[in-house]
């Protein structure tokens, strides 16, 4: 069959040779004459596929000493949720930084357990183009429990590359999109999370990292599901985890370990974005509305000059074997989600037939 | 290889036929050139999985029109904190029977959020044995929110296989173990809640049946991703669902529809359990301490007069393919979880080896 190329937001591409060997394995995992999903996960098997998975994490993201690693149920929306109930203690505020859809659901989930300080933090350039302020310019406030913010925008393409560094206040981002697609210093921040289905694995596990002196503190009412001492604690085995993901997310950390891990990740991410942009930018028939600092290397959203082209592009695309590349419903368009599985070899015939495309209807 | 044969409690063995479909189609699904895993839960190829899934589950379970079916992250254990949030209002009680662990670790979620009314339905038979109070002698009160049990404790394998009959009350059950085991009287219930991975699917994800009119009470502290109406507003995809374990979930419906049905999983699961109770029952060396009528049909917990032998046995069970036999580990001894997936062959096989081990150790 043709080779597919799935540019899907997420749940999204994962590497082949990770989804190959699940497939060798499915039904007997390790010699084990039974799959890894049928397993106790309190057993010596499965305990050690977890373990490595977090050591790999640790290893791949430097993660100091002093912050735990958890494995969680629920996707990032839980975190919305649990970020506020884990932290903010006796404190009734939060500085959410308004940039974008997620960090906008996040905040509409915060105002249930506080008053945030939303602070809007879109701009646009001086050529019109959608922009994000620079961070010296967030106006935080004093006395804020943390710092909220989403680094990256799926829907609208939007980045920020800038790495926190705001003294000793609390920093907590949404990585779920950018997460292992290039260093970060995890010390700037108190707690990172992300859900798994851009980045990591299959949808249905949460990755959260977490400052060890931020435990303890969560509020009476938080679900013990979402509580990070509690999983903590029991090593992310309070109740039963989603463990054919966990084992899944532990084979993609290796495989980014043999690609180079997470250096070569950010040069191999920066190629394919760079590429696609550039093709993007070569005429006037597509179209990119972000300012160059802010855009994303994870999702590229693109329009035509003539919408009315969008139902062709989709559909010649996927014909030969380029898929998922709709816009969000909220943004229209055409977006290419170009995460970590994503290879410089699909992004190469996305450009090459958008360049056939503009040929033939431009 | 030896055909093994998996007797654990959960993550427990899946029906054969599912993961030999899941093997086949795991890098290219459905002709898309692309893992079921990798999809949008919003497009349509997907969107067709999860109606199908709820359609059959709705059929097998005959639930009626004014329930909504959700499919929800989390496990049991977040539907410890949802039950209560979304079910409590502004009244401070709620009944929850505790029959064992599973039920006690319900009622300590629940204080966090109500003074629940406990009521210990354990008791002991004449010969000494575990039993279950019947429900006509639960001590119910009467301006509780709902009333909370767990017809199946799974570490002490206590059962309780009356349907609840409380007039007008509300009653929410914990079905972990025993959904899709028998056919049940939906209508008798106001929420039903059972995580995947004993008789459904894998771990990861968790299946909520709940009536209509009890939607829309949810106290303001309740994260959305548990809220019962956000979710059935969104037909579970408030964010994004554990997509593959829903698709799993679907083919253990669908093969349990080809099977025959609960009727026919039900005739299936009274011959495995009697044929291993009887083994149990046939002398001394095997023993159960549960009373008759509270016998589990899912799991058998036994002890063998001399415990010494215990770790003999698991080894000569392991190495001729009987696999995660051992006790739970707050209980000791051994235990065989028989859910759906398991055959009367592997019972069989069991049971033979049991009868052996005894004749060479009696």
């Amino acid at each position: 069959m043709t080779q597919v190329y799935n540019f899907s937001a997420g749940p999204a591409m994962m590497p082949v040779e990770v989804l190959r060997r699940a497939e060798q394995e499915l039904c007997n995992w390790n010699g084990l004459g039974t799959s890894v999903m049928e397993i106790s996960h309190r057993g010596k098997e499965f305990m050690q596929v977890a373990a490595q998975a977090e050591q790999d994490l640790r290893s791949l993201l430097k993660v100091p000493e002093n912050y735990k690693i958890l494995f969680c149920h629920g996707g990032a929306r839980a975190q919305f949720a649990a970020v506020p109930l884990n932290l903010l203690g006796d404190n009734n505020s939060a500085d959410y930084m308004d940039g974008g859809y997620w960090a906008h659901s996040a905040i509409n989930e915060a105002q249930k357990y506080c008053t945030p300080n939303i602070v809007d933090i879109k701009t646009t350039d001086d050529n019109g183009l959608q922009a994000i302020k620079p961070m010296r310019d967030w106006a935080l406030s004093d006395n804020a429990a943390y710092v909220h913010y989403c680094p990256n925008e799926t829907i609208d393409g939007i980045a920020i590359d800038e790495e926190p560094d705001f003294g000793d206040k609390i920093v907590v981002a949404d990585l779920s999109s950018t997460i292992l697609s290039r260093p970060i210093d995890v010390s700037r921040y108190g707690v990172i999370y992300a859900g798994a289905q851009k980045n990591i694995g299959p949808a249905g596990i949460t990755v959260v990292i977490v400052r060890e002196d931020l435990l303890g503190k969560a509020r009476q009412e938080l679900p013990s599901i979402l509580d990070y001492t509690v999983l903590a604690e029991n090593d992310s085995m309070f109740n039963t985890p989603p463990t054919f993901a966990w084992y899944l997310s532990g084979m993609v950390f290796k495989w980014l370990k043999e690609q180079g891990g997470l250096v070569e990740m950010e040069k191999r991410n920066k190629a394919k974005a760079d590429l696609l942009y550039s093709a993007i930018d070569r005429s006037d028939f597509y179209r990119n509305g972000v300012a160059l600092q802010n855009r994303s290397r994870m999702n590229v959203p693109f329009q035509m000059a003539n919408p009315a082209l969008d139902p062709l592009f989709l559909q010649e695309a996927k014909a030969i074997g380029l898929v998922a590349l709709k816009g969000h419903r909220v943004a229209g368009g055409m977006r290419a989600s170009i995460y970590n599985a994503m290879s410089i070899d699909g992004v190469k015939a996305l450009t090459d037939f958008m360049a056939d495309f503009e040929r033939r209807h431009g």
